[in-house]
């Protein structure tokens, strides 16, 4: 495999360095550059806990694009930047690789007809844990033919919302192939409120917030004597670099922009 | 081992002829008669889906205990008839196991006292599927060092009722040694009203209903870094028979009443 | 829905009885003869245990499908019976659903050219339960991405054989997409023999046995940081008449004979 | 409650710097000084990856205990260190708490011996999970009801020996309680070698590897109809952290050694 030339942005966080850590142990990926607002002009070597790189930090992309020779663009910050720095990779030729769930229908749009234009590969996508992305595609195929489905999330207890955003997408994609159905027993009762979780088009989640836990998601389908059980477990944000690895192997051969890594997985 | 006569009440309820299978097992168990309004004079092998025993149906609890020799009586009717059999049952001399939920506690403690009076054992227990038992009192137990706990409970989709009659027993022994918290973050939202579960002093409980599922039950107890999961499935009605084949056998050594399986199994 | 008129092989089987329980909860679906060699000339109806039809036992599938109007025939015999039934069916247009893992290469090769001829529809299955076909069809899809898996399965302990057929068909399918590889740490010793489970290439399969298990797999893939694990839980025979179900369904309208509900479900 | 004052040996090791945030999160823990053979001289604050104290580094215990004013040791070293240091701090009337599973029988003797003279309380375990004392002990009171047990315990694959010490140690305790029983059927046959795991008496233990996992056990009793898992699952080092504050808040009031933490947890 030849080298992939790799910028990193948002390197500091702690999913971009989560991602520098991954670089180091590719000997195929190079880590030529950083762009991250908080340590313009040093090494990423001289900031502490990031591994020992000679790459440097800017805090422009147009000028980090122009000065050194990128092949991709790995981009964690947040929705507002990485927009604008996903379009600038597109103009400069760089293949972007984008996590982030914030960007509007409107931008995904314009940064789809861009990539189309240049003929410039890019991969965005919402969740880069290679099992989730199965365990979402998985329910969703298996929706088509057990109707009666039952979502557990299981959280640390600091998580703010509940469902998580990862049980009402998949309950989002379920419901493009679930015949739509009230399960339970039509006259069950709640002796205490909120038992039978939350309601989604008769399906139901339900939301566990522990301390010890991470980030899990068992989803049930029941049909007469059986159950199938998908459940992804992530102990550890090192989950989403496998995806991430997947992702810049596969933009360098791309001509268009895939949003969801599912579209590289199952398709 | 000595053999055992046993009077069955409720054979031809779905319990009761499991404990009529269960007895056809153990060659120390006679059945020596049964007790139900519907098939009286018959024999049970005379009976469509009942073993082959001789042994004959009377509707009459005196006359039954006065015409055979019975040394325990397993009693797996309702309530208010359970209540008459084991009142019978003690003045007879003959020691009473009795599966039920129902009793009320002035009903109990004039059992009670009379078992005391006569000197007969007797067990009268909620749940004799030894599983659960220990389930609950190893629930009680953690409670002491986990504050932070989720029951989540899984039953077929023809339950009416949400928590199950288990969960909220599990909770009530669990309150008996937990330190009262309100879980999850103080912030927390749910964004889909139920997601959260039932609230029972800050403990959560989560009530799953899906065809193909018998009787489950998980209580998880959380602390920094760690889960201890208790979990009891029941997949037969099989499963209460080998706490009654246990208390039969204790109740012979008995001569008083004991409410609850748990204290023959961990006191 | 049109009705489908459908006649029973081995109807007086467990899963033949089984079968004839779902016909019942089918109103579109007509039993109309079964085909049995203990009941030749009995109405079903006359058999203990089964359900009330009126249709006839017939012993002989030439005369059966010469005498009745039949659709599509069930069979649940054993294979030799089976491939002599599944032929005749052909031959008189009427399209048989079988649930057998022993036909041998030749013979379904010999069954897709005759159904071809005769473009007459075929399913033929080794498992029907829908469950269990797609828990084979995603660990296929997954091991693609995760070339670590171990298998977990449990079953009752009257099981003569372990592993499971149904952990070595999943084995067989998962190499399929698996890059090989010998698992866990390239030093790791056993202690105590048989610890780390039968090795199948390098992934493990680990079988366990015991008492009020039925039949249940889980499938464990793992990344750094997460796991991905696909289970199925049968806990009733019940659970392969859904599955059943679907292939007269959809045999219906077939031409040809389709080996493995798989190709029904997710092509 | 009162303050105590901690010295911690094996501080800047990966459970002993883990005991040092833990402290740091406990008003009412002072951390007095710490014993370790690289720092010697600095403050903790002046170590790289420490939390900020102004606890100084001894390699000396006698000197430490000395100099300090301590109410309790906690040894997070090796045995041999931990025995001279356990010794020492008794002979202080400083209380030890040691997380060790290296001591012989004969120093625990002598340790305890000394303990009792000097009525010094002191707490040593070889596991202070308290998830993990707790899934043990249940385990051996739940041997008693359910000859029939496997234990399924789940590491990372970077470990070298299966089954795991926990799980040996499990299945010690269950051997105390647990009626002598060849599991599954008589006649069972593995096609695959070591399908069936580990042969503990009978009992089965699987060895699961696999990256992402950290430290996991179930261990599954069953009966006729049912099952009763008790599960333990470790996710971070830091689990071991609230059972070093358990012993820590009992042993200031205790007059002699104590081995095994369930010791204080359930009698």
């Amino acid at each position: 495999m030849s080298e992939i030339n790799v910028v990193v942005a948002g390197a500091s966080g702690k999913m971009g360095s989560e991602a520098l850590r991954m670089i180091k142990k590719h000997a195929e990926l190079n880590l030529v550059a950083c762009i991250d607002m908080k340590h313009t002009g040093k090494k990423v070597n001289e900031v502490e806990g990031l591994p020992n790189f000679e790459a440097k930090f800017y805090n422009d992309i147009d000028l980090c694009l122009t000065e050194v020779n990128a092949d991709v663009l790995v981009d964690l910050t947040s929705p507002k930047v990485g927009f604008k720095h996903t379009k600038a990779a597109i103009v400069h030729g760089v293949r972007p690789v984008v996590g982030t769930t914030g960007f509007t229908p409107e931008e995904l749009d314009e940064l789809t007809a861009l990539a189309k234009e240049k003929e410039v590969g890019a991969v965005i996508a919402p969740n880069f844990a290679m099992g989730a992305v199965l365990m979402m595609q998985f329910s969703k195929l298996a929706a088509k033919y057990f109707p009666d489905i039952e979502i557990i999330e299981k959280h640390h207890d600091q998580k703010l919302d509940a469902p998580s955003g990862t049980a009402v997408k998949t309950a989002e994609l379920i419901q493009e192939n679930r015949q739509s159905k009230a399960q339970g027993h039509p006259e069950e009762q709640e002796t205490i409120t909120g038992a039978r979780g939350a309601n989604v088009d008769g399906m139901r989640i339900h939301s566990v917030r522990l301390p010890g836990l991470v980030a899990h998601q068992e989803v049930i389908f029941a049909g007469p004597g059986e159950n199938l059980k998908i459940q992804h477990d992530s102990f550890h944000r090192e989950s989403f670099m496998s995806g991430i690895k997947f992702a810049i192997d596969h933009v360098i051969n791309m001509k268009e922009l895939v949003y969801g890594l599912e579209h590289l997985m199952l398709d």
